[in-house]
């Protein structure tokens, strides 16, 4: 991994693993992230979003993640869920036992 | 990170991720923030307050946050709630299951 590590500058934030799911979630995928930009583009792709808006919350609570700085500060267990317009965050309990954790 | 830090005096706190939430529960966003005023100065331009006064409680229990001694001394999963005029903090369970953690 170090050749990989080496491609980015020294500054960079080195990626890291993060958790995505979506707002019902039914589907979660790991994806690598250097910063909120790489994510925010891996999960247009990875859940193919195609040109419709979304952003990004904190599945935990609903914390809208929009700042590279915030991001850069979040702890490596935090869990993303995506949003589109008109989806709204809900506690796990209020989507079944299925996805509890 | 080393570089985004040392922008700051070696005196200035280190900006720390917080939660802030309005006062209806129904935005929470994450914004890094060193001072309490660095935070009301984000608040205001994030939540797009534009000139209404506002201030900030913590939105366990609706504590109102005014010093810097205080804000420092908060822990770092503190989460503070936006009020405006005539609005008056209130314990999650009064507004619903929708944002119980």
């Amino acid at each position: 991994t170090q050749q990989l590590l080496s491609e980015t500058s020294p500054e960079a934030p080195k990626a890291r693993p993060w958790r995505v799911t979506t707002a019902d979630r039914s589907v979660r995928k790991g994806i690598m992230a250097h910063s909120l930009k790489d994510l925010l583009n891996k999960v247009r792709d990875t859940l193919i979003l195609a040109d419709k808006p979304f952003f990004l919350v904190l599945e935990e609570d609903g914390t809208t993640v929009e700042t590279e700085e915030y991001f850069q500060a979040l702890a490596d267990d935090a869990v993303f869920m995506v949003l589109q317009k008109g989806q709204k965050w809900q506690p796990p309990s209020e989507q079944g036992t299925r996805y509890q954790l």
